[in-house]
C-alpha cells in the first residue's frame, strides 16, 4: 500500500520507480486490483486513453482503416498454425477451464490467429484488398516479472491494427505509415519523444518478417518500447490459408502487417513529464486543460461574488473544459496542491483584487509561471500558455533524449555508459549470440531498435565481438 | 452457412429467423465466430455500436458520468459475497484454468462485484458521493440455449454504469434518469419504439432492490429486452462493505444503481427496420447516410465527365459521409442492390442526363421513393429526407407497436391474443407461482414489465388466478 497522505512524498530523482507508484495512485489515474498483476484504470487515466483514441482514429481513418471487434477467446488450434507465433506466446497464455466436449481456448494474448482465420473466408479477389481493420480490445499474457501499473500488467488496454495487401511494397510503406501515425501520437499529443527504427532478429515479433519500434527514454536513464507495428510478410497468410484472385488470375497470398499501442502509452507520459509535485499532462491530451479556483476571503458578501465572477469566467473558458471548484471546505493552498497532483495544465485564479483590476491570474503546472491577464481576452492568452506549454514539455522531453544518446565507439566505452544510464548508439554485428552476449554480460542491456535514420553500419566493427558490423543499433535497459 | 448469393433470399415474413440471419451476414455487420456462440463484429456493425456509443456517452456525460476501465477477471470469492447474485450467475461464469497458488479466477458475466471492491476503499465521506462511474467492455456468458448473433452471445460488448449516492432518493431517481437516457437511445437514434417498466419480481436482477427495462417488440410478436437499470439499494454496499462518513457524522451505507445496454441493440435494429432486400438503417446511426452512385453510359469520354461531376457532388455533400462508387465493373443495378442490402439511407444518382439538367436524382431506402433536385440546394433536400425517413421508420415501428398491444381480462383472451403474437396486457397478482404457472402453461409467455405509465392494478382480478391484481403489466414470448 502506499502512503495515504495526499501529496508525492518521494523525490523523482531519488526513487523513481516509488515516486511513479505514488504519482498513478494519488493522482488518480489507476489503482491496483485485487488480483496480482491487474490494474483499474479509474476515470482520469481513461480520459487520457480515450484521448489517445481519438488522436488515432482520426489520423488512421483517413487512410481507410475501420473499427471492428473479434473474440476474446481463441481455439488452442489456431496457435499451432504459425509455428513462430505459437512458441513465442505460449508461457504467456490463460486458458479457460474447459467446458464438456469443446475445444481449448484461450484469452487473447494478441488476435494475429482469431482475425485471420475470418480473413481467410472474407479475402477471394483483389477486389477485397487492401483490407484495413483495427480493434482496441483487452488482453490478456500471464507475465511472471514484476508487474507495474501501465507498464508491465497481466490486462491492458490497446489497439490492434490487422491489414492486408495485394504487394509486398504497399505492405511494407503502410507498416511505416501506421509506424508514423505513432510517431505522432506520442511527439504530438503526449509530447513524449522517441526513436524510431527496426527491431533486430532476436527481438522482434514471433512471426513476423520485421518488427518496426518507437522507444522512448525514460529520465531513470531506462528505454521504453511504445509500440510496434510488424510486417508480417506472407508468414500467416501462408499459415491461415489467406489468397485471393488477383488481377492477372492467379491465385496469390497477400501480404500483411499488424500494428500496436497499448495502455503502457500512460506510463510513458507519467514518467516523462511528473515531477516532484505530481502529475503534469501536456495540454493537449488533458480533457481539463483549466482549473479555476476562486480565491475566499472572511467575508461572505465578497465570496459570493467572487463565486459569480469563477462561474462567469467558467463560462467565457467553456471550450477549455474547466474544472470550477467552489468548494469553502478546502483552502485555496489545498487546492492548488490537488491540481497541481492531477497535473492540470493551468490554474486560473480568481480573488477579490482580481475582480477589482478585471484580471485573472493564471499559473503554469509545468513551470509554476505566473501571470496576471486582463479578463476580456483571458481565452486568447490560454490559448497561447497552452500552446506554450505543450512545446515547452516535448522540447524538455526532447532535449532529454537528445542529451542521453551517446554512441560508443569499444566495449569498454559501452560499459562506462551503461553505467551512466545513457541511450548507447553502437554497430553490431547482427548475430543474435552476440547480442546475447551483450545482455549477459550487463545483466540486461538489449538492442531496442536499428533507428530508421542512422541505422546504417558504416563499415565499423561490431562494439562486443570486433566482426563486421550490420548495423548501427541503439541499446539500452528496457521496461 | 448461409447461401453465398449476395441478396437475400428469404422473406422477413416467411422465416424471420433465417431472413435476420442473412440480413446480418450479407450486410456484413457480422459474421460467426469459429467458436460456437461467438461473434465477429465487422465494421459495418461496430460503426453502428460506436454510433451508440457516441450517444449515450453525451448523454450520461452531462450528468457526471466518467468511464474507466475494471478487470477482465474477477475472484471467486467476491461472487459469493451478495447470495443472491452469486446464485444468479453461477451457471453462466467461464473459468479460468487455475495458476499455481492463486485463487480461481472467471471472466466477467458483469462487474458490480469486481467494481465495488474498489468502491469499498474509494468512498470514505460524503464528499465523494455521488460516484459515477461507467465502463465500455466485453461479457463472457456461458448461455446454454441457441445463440444468435447480436440478440444470444457468449460473448459481447456492452457498458455497464455504477453510480453510489448518499440518498435512497437520489438513487432513485437516477436509475430512472439511465432509464430515460436508454429510451432516447433507441427511439431517437435507433429509431426502435419500446415500452419502459419495471420488471417483476421474478424477473429482476439477481441482486437487485428493483429492474427498471425498457422492452421492443419485434416484427415476429416477441418482446425484446433492450437494456436494464437496477436500483440496487444497499444490498451490494452492505455486501461489499462500502460505507460513508455522513454529513451527520454518522458512517452510512450508501445507494446503489447500475445500468447496461449491450451490442444486442443492434439485433432490434436490424429487426426494426430491415425488409426483403436487407438490412435499412435510420440516417441518424448510419455512418454513411448517402450512396453516391454515377450513372456510367457506352461512351468513355461522357464517362469521365459523369466521374467528375459525382466527385464534385461527393465534396458538396461531405457533411452526410458519402460512399462514392466510382467502380465501372458492377453495373448501376449491381450497386443499387448493394447498398439497400446495406441499409444506406439514401441513394444519390447522377447520370448524363442529370448533369445536363443540373440535377440529382434521390432514391429513399425505407420507400423506394424517387425524386429529383437540382443540384444546387441538393444538400438541403437531402438533409430533409434524412430527416424524413428517420421520422417515418420511427412511425411505422411505433404504429406496429401500439398496434400489438392488446389488453385481455381473461384467461381465453390471453391465449387468444399469445396465439396471435400479440403484446399482451393483463393484471396480475404479482405471485412468482402464478407468473410461473403462466410461462408453463403457454411453454414461454413471460411478464416483461409493469409500464411505468398505465401499470396500476385498478383493482381488478388477476387474469390467471383470479386473486387480487398488484398491478397491470405486459407479457410476451421473448428473445
Amino acid at each position: 500500500m502506499v502512503d495515504d497522505t495526499k501529496g508525492i512524498t518521494v523525490k523523482k530523482a531519488d526513487d523513481m520507480a516509488a515516486w511513479y507508484g505514488q504519482v498513478v495512485i494519488k493522482s488518480e489515474l489507476a489503482d491496483y486490483a485485487p488480483i496480482r498483476g491487474f490494474m483499474v484504470i479509474r476515470p482520469n487515466g481513461y480520459a487520457l486513453w480515450e484521448a489517445i483514441q481519438r488522436t488515432l482514429d482520426g489520423l488512421v481513418r483517413k487512410r481507410g482503416v475501420r473499427n471492428a471487434y473479434f473474440p476474446l477467446l481463441i481455439p488452442e488450434s489456431f496457435f499451432r498454425k504459425e509455428a513462430e507465433h505459437a512458441e513465442g506466446f505460449s508461457p504467456e497464455v490463460a486458458w479457460i477451464e474447459s467446458k464438456e466436449g469443446e475445444e481449448r481456448l484461450a484469452i487473447r494474448p494478441t488476435s494475429e490467429t482469431i482475425m485471420y482465420d475470418s480473413y481467410s473466408r472474407w479475402i477471394r479477389s483483389w477486389r477485397d484488398l487492401p483490407l484495413r481493420i483495427n480493434q482496441w480490445c483487452n488482453i490478456v499474457r500471464w507475465e511472471v516479472k514484476d508487474t507495474k501499473i501501465f507498464l508491465r500488467t497481466r490486462e491492458f488496454l490497446w489497439q490492434e491494427g490487422h491489414c492486408v495487401y495485394e504487394t509486398e511494397t504497399e505492405c511494407h510503406k503502410e507498416t511505416l505509415f501506421y509506424l508514423e501515425c505513432y510517431r505522432r501520437v506520442a511527439e504530438g499529443l503526449l509530447a513524449v519523444p522517441c526513436v524510431v527504427g527496426r527491431k533486430t532478429e532476436s527481438e522482434k515479433f514471433a512471426g513476423a518478417k520485421a518488427t518496426y519500434t518507437f522507444e522512448g527514454f525514460m529520465p531513470d536513464g531506462k528505454a521504453l518500447q511504445m509500440g510496434t507495428s510488424h510486417d508480417l510478410g506472407q508468414n500467416f497468410s501462408r499459415a491461415f490459408d489467406i489468397s485471393f484472385l488477383g488481377k492477372d488470375g492467379q491465385r496469390s497470398l497477400p501480404w500483411q502487417n499488424s500494428w500496436g499501442i497499448t495502455t503502457r502509452l500512460l506510463g510513458a507520459l507519467v514518467m516523462t513529464h511528473g515531477d516532484d509535485r505530481g502529475l503534469v499532462l501536456p495540454p493537449r491530451i488533458a480533457s481539463n486543460k483549466i482549473a479555476i479556483v476562486p480565491i475566499f476571503v472572511k467575508d461572505d458578501a465578497m465570496n459570493v461574488r467572487t463565486i459569480a465572477a469563477a462561474r462567469s469566467l467558467a463560462k467565457q473558458l467553456a471550450r477549455f473544459n474547466p474544472i470550477l471548484d467552489e468548494s469553502q471546505e478546502y483552502s485555496a493552498g489545498w487546492k492548488f496542491n490537488q491540481y497541481e497532483l492531477q497535473g492540470i495544465p493551468l490554474r486560473v485564479e480568481i480573488g477579490p483584487k482580481d475582480i477589482e483590476s478585471d484580471q485573472v491570474v493564471l499559473v503554469r503546472r509545468d513551470t509554476g509561471g505566473k501571470s496576471a491577464v486582463p479578463r476580456t481576452g483571458a481565452a486568447v492568452a490560454i490559448r497561447k500558455l497552452l500552446d506554450d506549454i505543450q512545446a515547452a514539455l516535448f522540447q524538455r522531453a526532447k532535449e532529454r533524449l537528445e542529451a542521453a544518446k551517446t554512441p560508443v565507439s569499444t566495449w569498454e566505452e559501452f560499459l562506462k555508459a551503461d553505467k551512466d544510464t545513457r541511450f548507447i548508439i553502437a554497430h553490431h554485428c547482427g548475430s543474435p549470440e552476440c547480442e546475447a552476449a551483450i545482455k549477459a554480460e550487463t545483466q540486461g542491456v538489449t538492442a531496442r531498435c536499428i533507428p530508421l535514420r542512422g541505422g546504417k553500419s558504416e563499415g565499423a566493427p561490431c562494439v562486443k565481438c570486433g566482426g563486421k558490423a550490420s548495423y548501427r543499433a541503439f541499446f539500452a535497459r528496457a521496461y
